[in-house]
């Protein structure tokens, strides 16, 4: 019940305090060394070039909700880790996600990210491919320090797979005949590959054995997967004060969202020609989005992305039965229980 | 004596057997090594996203002269090295350098490089940056393949320098009052750092002392330095049909190399006004590239420049005293003995 000509419904999943609580819950959980990886952050955007703490802290610092390094913290506090490694991957894992948020904005032409103007408006795009690439290699320095190979090996893996899922993606865009699979084989690798290494990584790091470690990269897979689809469900149906960014940008975009996916199965044909003016052919006026959401709602597919959704996250806690029992998987299970439900 | 208005001195350096023989020695020397490198690096871009081994295919497989992989392996054997790491290594140092290129040319709107048009004119500038981030990752899982931590803290820590060389560049672009220090710090980290870091890389994989890897480092360093010396010149000076790029490329960018450092500060007023509205304001027109040619020729900075690269490649001699001398040393003296000397 995402998707509404009336407002209410939104209110009520943006109102819903599972997911707010959650997240909340996880970040009280990992609170000291959540702190520990935002100084790390700040530290490793250090430089002489003042260009590049100003454009990289405008994105990193204007916060997020720093899924992906709760979630290597929590595995790796979950058997029990006393090191300080964890914290310094975790902060890799953030910083490969913002550089690939700033290559993103960059392809994707945004204007809006975390309810600030993106840094590509800002800056420049030129700008932002070298700070992404810098925070990039920043990002691989600190998995470095934290001296592991198995782990620099996981997460060294995930980022050629984000970029190789971000490439899928813009060969994918427009492309009316993309399959459902085709649209989950982008996101197992733009989103669900780093929330996998993210986990795997604070397992490994603690020592955690390899089924458990395994139970701990299926949950962070599917709950990516999940997360995913929830957002591109929100592309269309959420509100932009809540997003922080805008909606109706995959749209925009051309992108192949599971959402149009599923509104193609079931087009009228006059809804076919409006995907293939709007989508193929990227032809569109400002009557268009709201029409879009229309025939999401007329075929449910707004509906059946969020069904499909909660089939993966109902799939992680069933991966998350397999780990140890304890406060941080226990919370890890109520955020991807409460991830369907939300509406930023 | 590279710039003049007759063509012959070029021809001269063009002809000059000594970078291209010093080239080809050091390609004869580490040949098989070499060879395994360029599959390495075929392997590294493989991917079921079908544009990325046919763009990346585009640029690696359009040769280069493979000048930062040799360092690596001929640092390695000038140790007598008997693994493989090393192969891995000079890949991935290749890899790293492709991956900067292809961004390069996004940043600089560039159209021709290695004699063949840019990644971002044939397949967009969306795609070069998403295969750049690719090709980067795979760079890094190459070197976790080799598995020496020493090995990839001088790696990664180079590849976050490049990158804030190349910010500290855009930022640079256009300011006439940049200095021979901000010059210098620019080439050092965009360019030096990879060859030191290349050079480096393989001499501790091959177990070499700190005092005798650092001699190649520094060795590297400032050979890395005089090459990009000689490059700026060549932009001018060139020919377009051996530099396998076009002639100008900088003037047109408003990029700050030294040549023009050194024409400003012998400029005549008439020569100041002509820099302040081609470099500063950007506003150029077809006659200006043989202006700023004829500028730099009365200036002598062109020689100057040239001089100066000089001076590095000198020092990069020096610095190989201190490392073993057998064919490998050998052949990089005479590299950098030459390489000042050269048309492409």
């Amino acid at each position: 019940m995402l998707v509404s000509a009336a407002p209410a419904p939104e209110q009520t999943a943006i109102d819903d305090p599972g997911f707010k609580g959650a997240v909340a819950n996880l970040q009280r959980l990992t609170g000291d060394d959540l702190t520990l990886v935002n100084e790390e952050i700040v530290a490793a955007m250090r430089s002489p070039v003042a260009m590049i703490p100003d454009l990289a802290g405008h994105l990193v610092q204007a916060g997020g909700k720093r899924l992906r390094p709760m979630l290597t913290l929590a595995a790796a506090r979950a058997f029990d880790y006393k090191g300080d490694s964890h914290v310094k991957l975790a902060a890799a894992v953030e910083l490969i996600h913002a550089a690939t948020l700033l290559h993103d904005d960059v392809v994707d032409a945004s204007a809006l990210r975390r309810g600030l103007e993106t840094a590509n408006v800002i800056w420049g795009n030129k700008e932002s491919v070298l700070v992404g690439d810098f925070i990039f290699s920043r990002a691989f320095e600190l998995m470095v320090e934290a001296g592991d190979l198995c782990v620099l090996q996981i997460l060294s893996s995930a980022s050629g797979v984000i970029a190789e899922g971000e490439v899928l993606q813009l060969a994918t865009q427009k492309n009316l005949n993309a399959t459902f699979e085709m649209y989950l084989a982008v996101v197992e690798s733009k989103t669900a590959a780093l929330f996998a290494a993210a986990a795997q990584a604070g397992a490994v790091i603690a020592g955690a054995d390899g089924d458990a470690s395994e139970a701990f990269r299926r949950y962070a897979r599917n709950l990516g997967i999940a997360y995913q689809l929830v957002d591109d469900a929100l592309d269309y149906s959420g509100y932009e004060a809540a997003l922080g960014k805008r909606v109706g940008d995959d749209f925009r975009e051309g992108k192949m969202t599971l959402p149009i996916v599923y509104a193609l199965q079931r087009a009228t044909d006059e809804e076919k020609a409006f995907w293939r003016r709007t989508i193929s052919e990227g032809r569109q006026n400002g009557d268009d989005l709201a029409a879009a959401r229309a025939a999401l709602e007329r075929t449910g597919a707004i509906d059946d992305t969020i069904a499909c959704a909660r089939r993966f996250a109902d799939q992680a806690l069933i991966d998350l039965e397999r780990a140890p029992q304890n406060v941080y998987s226990h919370a890890l299970a109520e955020l991807a229980a409460a991830s369907v439900n939300r509406g930023y």
